[in-house]
């Protein structure tokens, strides 16, 4: 089978495209991560943190698959195999064994704090190319910010 | 803090934890994997596999959760992250691009036949170490072996 | 089409399917009987021992599903048509007609009871040939074992 | 007990009786052999088709409890026993072992069609012997005809 | 404002609406006698009738609605006022104070099968009148023919 | 069967048994009412109305259960037959035939009125006789001013 | 692929047939002309009659989705493109822009009543030719007579 | 009644409402299609495709109100009436008869392609006039291409 | 820390407080005494009465932890340990082994009627103390009636 | 329009009206005062105090709109505009900015303290006025009071 | 604890901090003002618009969070204290007392129609500030309109 | 009655009947003391730790429930009432008053791990004596220990 045929324009198709890209693997990763701590943690706040991470794993999912779907839709292949997110990822990566209630706070704060300012400039990026990408952006985009605050509130 | 206190011994906890964490990789490699084709499918059987594929997702994810929980129950820490993932599957890796419905109805057959083969092998593992981590995975065993059946029967 | 790849050997794969095809009779027979009495029952206690054998039914009907899929993801084929329930069914047939409510729930009582011993001869069958179908028939048999009494307490 | 005493005369009564009677073979049988392709199937439409006949299975097994609590409402024993089933069906009967899918859809477009005929005789014969028999008839036959259309409409 | 313009002729509307308002005193008086006993009932199946006798007033509510609102469909005055009830039932009454299960049951089953014989006759009546109210009352027969059965399966 | 045994002493049961049994024929009669209404209704609010009315028949049938039980579980018998309600009923009567919207908001409200101030010398009456039943009655009176507001409000 | 086998014969098909189309032009036109005015509406009833409205489309897409289902299922091909639904449409059309609820209401009353009037005769004409095509258009009748009773009591 | 009082100026509201009427008509029409190539289908993949179908006719009626409503929200009479669909739809019309599921699913693509570069179009026209405007079609666009991609990856 | 400061008096307070461990220990034991005989029972009404029990503990349990919250909420500590329940209950105790369902009815109504002997006084004793505590008497008070009046129409 | 006319005397009304009206600023405030707090939160328990406040608003609000329906009920106005809340609520406002979350809960804990004692003698006020107006202040006050136990327990 | 870190410029987060405030002024006060009318009214159409105004209710607490969470996640601390609200706010005010119908739907439509002016200029405000912020404001304010169309058609 | 007829022979009766009386004993007290603690806690982790500890007595409820019906299907009578629990508990009983949150997560790890242990010794004692009891005390163990893991984790 040849490509999906985009309905967007070479050039926007490829701006959108890598944009789409990069988030898939900021949201895969962020997935990943937030399981590893709602796994390995510990500490006082341990119930409510444990269960705060997998809000941040609901919305990760959900995302992936949203920006994942939308590459294909305008013709670009998404690529989200094991590979290819430890390679990629830009997301600092947790240590292996028990992780304080703590330090998982403030460690999600910062790492929800790179990806947003990756997705405020992919939402810059994707303005002219390519508007229903954006959109969809500015949607998940409006979530990392709000867990944002909500982590940073309890730091 | 200490480690979580097992309720099992050293022995049966290096047992059961060894095998707690090869059965993690691969479930969240499983998820990966069935993610990757449910977006980049191709076929006339499109529509049915897509939707057949997030089943696996949904069973990989739910696996996870709780093999990675009861790791961490016998004071063994669970790893999930992405290189971890990336460095010890042992599931076949599927190419970029477009993926044709056929080739992703065997592969998936071929994958799973291969988790089936290392969760047989771990149910005996555990006969002995801890039947509680046993029957966790029977019960996963069950639903792998079913879900083969059904993408077998499509071959 | 080849028969469906088992993942688990010759000889367990003749036990396990030979335990499953028996399962298979006894529990599409017990919800037609079930069906029989819920229809044709007479009596004080008509209203309760009606509904308590939709009960029946649900729980023979689920048990048929599982103990059929199983057989098939096992590579045997299962066998549940009118004239092999009818030719190899070892349930005591009720008679035609009006069915007396009080002789219904003794003939359901001894049913179940038979059908029980039969279940611990397949668990027992089934230990060394294969645990996942094992513990299917140990789920099912628990079941039985539980209307069994609820049946017998009302004699 | 003596027999339910039946709202409607003699004669009604036995045409709507023996009506009845049929149907509930037809349906049983269809609910059984619904089931053993269900479970055999193979082919590149496993899984649609397996699905689908999950909806014949609901269908048949909801009208066989209509048109066996008919019968004795009307004073006549319905009998749903596993020798009479597969000694008075009429419905040809399916292979043992695996079944194509192809060979299924063309197998139960043409065991509905033969249904309906009966359904429609039966419709015509309690016109005037039973309206509310009829209605309950027409109601199934409504469901018959329109399941009849979708697998035909796959052939 | 005038009456309601019916979709029937004159003739058909005064059988139509004869045979809606008598459906009407027997479904109101029906769910008063069965809420009388539902609260004065004793004797060892109390719990069991007491319940049954709820599906009895849902299923005269139920019918109430549809014949009245039918009956102003085609332009006739449904009357469900008290005295009206009172006056024209022809449905045996209940005595006053507690009343012992097995007599209840006994009752229920003689009211139900004579609402069910003046049913019949209102089938036979609408036959040429109008087919949509005959249809409805054919549906509320077979609900009442049921629930006859089912009490008189326990006398 | 003797009387049941009543949780309170003679002169309480029957003050309280009174009190219970007057709420019970306002109770069925606004019901009663309150569809006459519903299906008679003419005019240019009448689907606001017409759905209105209902509200009231949810309330009155809903506390007619309320109070005829708690009359049995204090040891009285509650009479909520057709012709008890018919002769006792002190609610002023709906003319038959077509009902302006305008003045079935008029009557609504003015029956409501009349129920409210018995319910409310009821309250009183059972203050030192059965709290438990004041507390009911309360309960009920609160959503009838409720209604009367609201029906009020619109007139 | 050739046409679909019809389980009735060529005459009763064919005045079925035409007894369908016939009904799904006036149900596809109803559910526009009732989203028209659901959007153009404008009065002191808005509210009311736009929510009312909505009722009327429901109905109306339940009742075109049968009416086509059931031509096909009797090997009759439906039509319900938008010119066949202009051309043959014998609904009065609304006219563009804001449209008083007074008129709305009186014009959907109007509308009501003439389809009613059509389906009146396809219930006639199919009492020999398809008694399952009557019994569906009975019950489509009686919702239709029963809007229109609602709408026209608001005149 | 005068017009709605629109929100924005003259110009925008002159701009927002043309493309909110074509987009009005392009999802009502393609409601249509899609039922009419839901009933016609036919072909190996009948039940996928007919199931598919549904949820571009979910999508194009959600769509539908969203837009006509927004429409009216800003003064503009929508018009969505049979004839002005039939004589403005821009979308290749269907043939009668029966429809072999292939060429469906290459028809929907194409026409999904079409009503998508449409929805571009007016989303740039909007951008100055109307961001309210704006937004919502972007959201259904991002459905529309979704289902372009899944239509179109099946061929 | 110190206890929770309480919004009654003391005297109110030491008088509340002694009402509701009285009646949390009621309700603990009637939970405890409910599931012996849900157990244990036996006899030709096993069913009914088997669910009938666990409507008691369901209100029993719902019970407790209203009071024992409210306990503390006025600054009393409420204890609801084993050994406190074991020394203080004064419910008749059942004996161990199977039960008779006519005697568990007989045993209940009898349990019943004395525990609502003790919350009658309670609700007498908290009119002055505090009506909050009261009015949550009364309300299990009229819960307790009633399933005593559903036991003792039984016996 | 004239007043509502009430179901209670002037006097009652008089005290009963004022007794809602400033239990009406104390749950109107008490949501604001809640919703601010839950906004401008901070600190390590920010997650469980964050959704802890919103069981507060859900409670006020849910409290208000009773308040006021009962006070119009009665025939008296309530006035819950912004002006008049500022200006009459008793409840001591929170500074400006961020909340640390130590400092929420003492606060909350002390304003449901006063709002308690204001609705404690509020009870009192209608206890002659009118018991169903006190009933409804009971019912909150009970709420109010588990709320102040379980803010108070984390101080 | 310091401000959270907003993940925009300072001069953006003023911008979009004083267009969130303001905007949570408006729905704070928009609900006070909506249910003093749900509380207050009386007229023909009094069940209607009381129900009507819990939309507006509904939608303008949703709303409310929505803007505030969004100031916080931003760094901004939202004021939605009740001085706050009573002295910004720029809606025009009810008066006390009972509020005729009309009167209501007209001042209603003024208000939605000043604060739709005001959303207007903050999206306007945003679109280089915030695109995240702007796209939260345009959800919101495609809501206002179409609730400003509905009451405004009703006038 | 005599003895319900056990399903497995005498002296796996005695074992595993043994067994399951311990674990009944186990899990009662456990949701005592669970309760105990629920009501009495305090201390700034009051909010999570009073919802966790109601996880805990829904997991012991639950398991009373499976493990008293298993003896009784076996024919063992379980023995629940208060004094036997009080006897016979192995489980360290709490302090009456005020409970600090810090002790009650310390108190309830401890408690868990001891039961832990017996349930471990239960599962070896069961091997033999009935397999359908290990699988049960299997299923409750591992919820046993994952909530052990949890509460541990926040030591």
């Amino acid at each position: 089978m040849g490509a999906v045929k985009s309905p967007i324009g070479d050039e926007a198709q490829k701006i959108a495209g890598d944009v789409l890209q990069g988030s898939l693997i900021d949201l895969i990763d962020l997935s990943l991560v937030a399981k590893q701590a709602h796994w390995n943690l510990t500490g006082r706040n341990f119930k409510v943190v444990h269960e705060h991470l997998d809000e941040i794993v609901a919305l990760a999912r959900g995302g992936q698959d949203d920006v994942a779907e939308r590459a294909v839709a305008i013709g670009v292949n998404p690529d989200g195999r094991a590979r290819t997110v430890a390679d990629r990822t830009r997301i600092p990566q947790l240590e292996a064994g028990y992780l304080d209630d703590d330090k998982v706070v403030a460690a999600v704060t910062d790492i929800l704090a790179q990806i947003i300012a990756r997705f405020r400039e992919r939402i810059t990026a994707t303005d002219e190319a390519d508007p229903v990408t954006q959109d969809l952006l500015i949607g998940i985009a409006r979530e990392l910010e709000k867990q944002h605050w909500m982590f940073q509130a309890q730091t």
